[in-house]
């Protein structure tokens, strides 16, 4: 006999005043044997397969064959919706994924309230990495700043309240407002399209900010597709990918990369697969 | 307190094979006092007004303000899962609609179905209308003309499997199996984008085998979207588009349309209008 | 004999500090006898028609037909690339607008320059309006906001250069900028999806900022597709659309609007086309 | 000093009776200097360094990093246009790809052509790959077999021409023509979408009538963009993909992969690697 299970929605904090709340999740409804959301993915993939072909695959494994062979539609038929709480830097970046839907705070309908993020912390420019961080602002001097930032904060939220109680319209008040100011959003994208924005997103590459996002949204649907999650994980997050002119390298056939931005990263691969190659 | 209701999940014949079957909603689950799923609309075009707007508007009237002034994404909010079965070429024009995921059948993975849809009667060209039919070919000679049709699907159908049997790749032999073969596909779509597939399939410049599925989606859908559904009907569907050229007409600033093929589709504006224009 | 006419490529400034710069253009060649770039719209559309129906349509009456009957997938055979300066408000705005590909300077890899948007005269809230302004606030009042708004325009560009001297990342220091920055993308869109831009932003809901650019787009666009842009003015943008609810009050069979909000609207349409209803 | 040159179109015939013809290019006018269309790649990407940063880099390394690092947007500012004569069963397949534009002949206001695709040899069903041929049916069997199939065409045509003679709509007529029939359709499609085209449907999973069009659609843009199309080649087409369990296989620290259907693909992968495990 069959019992419908009401999937529970989490939540997580993301520091310091962010949130990420699961409003919905499509299959919200599991059947007993099926112990989760992954069962939408097979169910989907299925229907090609009707009859004729007998071979039968339990889930795990069709959802691996799936994609490891990057029959990415099935992963499509499994949809989230959010409730996001993120700076507007944040949020920048993060509607550049295109293919999910988004309804954010509008500033000319609402007063934005006083929050604005800063971190703990300042990061250090670094000098190999033209678009990233590396290390700390030494702690006191990062203090000082930080609490120059603060102030201009306040600062910045004291002129738009001004500028509102003047009788300035809220659309052009907020245009003041600081890039750090955080807004709410609802997102809603299916889970392949999610699993693409995890992998951009929460890479040594994307700045530290967005980083903290995409790695809670990470653990937040691996409790409600597990094997799709780990699939992911193991064909593409965790995966290497060798290029042509690599794979010669290895064989032996060619002696080195052409470009020479590409040598860092082919020697970090060949250590983290123990080859050494004969010089 | 609030009581969780699951919403059961419909299906509808299409004549003679076909079917729509509903295999998921977003949001499953509707809440005591939410009486339906148009809810989700609204919830997430309120995270637009916050607070600082005090203006509270009830669901219905949200949902028509959103509707009528094509603020869409809020209808992306909800979305629907189908099991569908149709012929292939009504299968054709439906996967035109981007905007949305298909898992269809794989005629290179499975052995298809003897499954042929001919129609009862059949249509005459249409004179006036190069891409449509205008009624029906006499009774019996439609009956015999079905008839050789009927031979023919059992022709195709037995060089099908002909051709199987002879060890012919089941990719290859398909390909001689007419257009009106039935395939089954799942189908996921938002509200918004299935509100103008409804808009443009379930219209009288469309093929009426398409109608049939794009108006029993309609009706499916009204029972879980009620106040959007009727929105669309009201702003949409049954609503009429004055171009700029005819308001001058009406005004009397301008004296008739530039356009032959406009004139025809103008005249029937005006009789539904009850307008009278001077001459 | 054809000649082949390369079109040259247009821009336009949009104060006080932004433009509009066309890069490029499908098609870009034009040939003797096609005056502009409309052909593509009729050329995509006609292999549709293929042999079979002999209907001949000039390209004028075969592109209003298709905008009429909303046929759109022709109009994306044209494409636009844009170069584009604008404050970062405004680009939150535009990139709503998801079918089609940005590249914007990154705030991580470049140190952002000292231009800031501000308006000549600031706007008063409208009453009426949520989301909108209304008339200005007064001269002497808005140049003394101005100044401030200045004043900490200019502390904010000074607190980003002291972090940015400080060792600062440039992926943290730019956070504290506000979102009347300037900043720069490449936009590439095409014909369909542009007139759908430009009917929603340059539209009397749009914010005035947004407006200026959609308007010039507009004026951009109508040199190299003034038929498309002529129908898109006709059908669309200049037309208006009447709800069931309206007719059946035009036609005298219902007595009013079901809701307050649409009752205004209908007013300012039935003024529009001189009709008068009896009471 | 700039000379500008506009771009020749080629096109390509693909057996028997099929066709690709580029229509169109965006750009289409290079400068001397920019040897081809790369540069627009490139441009695109550079609007993003701005100033700040000093590091100069050519286009051919600036592509090559782009595409290993997936920063796939500049590759959607190369936009092709395509004319394409291909049987109905291949552009089935093709038109799964959704971020195109497509315009194809309708057999609703067009008599079809009496064009019908069918193989100069037939493949015999795949026992290994449930999805695929393997080898061929016995030239004299596979004779035999094809020269029933070019009755039934015939057949085929003979029922649709009578049926369309006898008054039936062309709508309803052409349904029971075969899915090999050809068809034409305008296609519109960006660098980036086109490559992800090609990388799954010029693959040895993808069925050889399909493979003939994206293998030929290869060579065509390799003409135009040879920096572009080499780095796929060079990172996604010929590279490979070590998923993390393979990784810690090869690395010594897991025994074997613990899918079956894994094996077979890890086995070529180490075969290609010249890489020995030891047991």
């Amino acid at each position: 006999m069959n019992k419908n299970i009401i999937l529970p929605l989490v939540s997580k904090i993301i520091k310091p005043l962010g949130f990420i709340k699961l409003v919905d999740i499509s299959p919200r409804i599991i059947y007993d044997g099926n112990l989760n959301c992954d069962y939408a993915v097979a169910e989907a993939a299925r229907v090609s397969y009707s009859s004729g072909t007998k071979k039968v695959n339990n889930d795990e494994s069709l959802i691996n064959y799936l994609y490891s062979n990057e029959h990415t539609t099935p992963f499509e038929m499994i949809t989230f919706k959010f409730h996001i709480k993120a700076p507007i830097f944040v949020v920048r970046q993060w509607q550049r994924h295109r293919m999910s839907t988004y309804n954010e705070i509008s500033g000319r309908y609402s007063i934005i309230e006083e929050t604005f993020w800063y971190p703990e912390q300042l990061r250090k420019q670094s000098i190999i990495n033209n678009q990233g961080s590396c290390g700390f602002i030494d702690k006191q001097k990062s203090d000082q700043l930080i609490n120059h930032w603060k102030k201009h904060l306040q600062n910045s939220y004291k002129l738009y309240n001004h500028s509102i109680n003047s009788g300035v319209s809220r659309e052009l008040a907020r245009t003041i407002l600081p890039l750090n100011t955080y807004t709410e959003f609802y997102w809603k994208i299916d889970l392949h399209n999610l699993l693409r924005f995890i992998k951009l997103r929460n890479d040594n590459h994307a700045q530290e900010e967005i980083r903290a996002y995409a790695s809670a949204l990470n653990e937040i649907i691996k409790i409600y597709c597990p094997i799709s999650v780990k699939a992911f994980e193991n064909y593409s997050k965790n995966s290497i990918k060798l290029s042509a002119e690599e794979i010669e390298i290895i064989r032996g056939s060619k002696k080195e990369i052409s470009s020479k931005s590409g040598n860092a990263d082919f020697k970090k691969k060949l250590e983290l697969l123990l080859i050494n190659l004969k010089k």
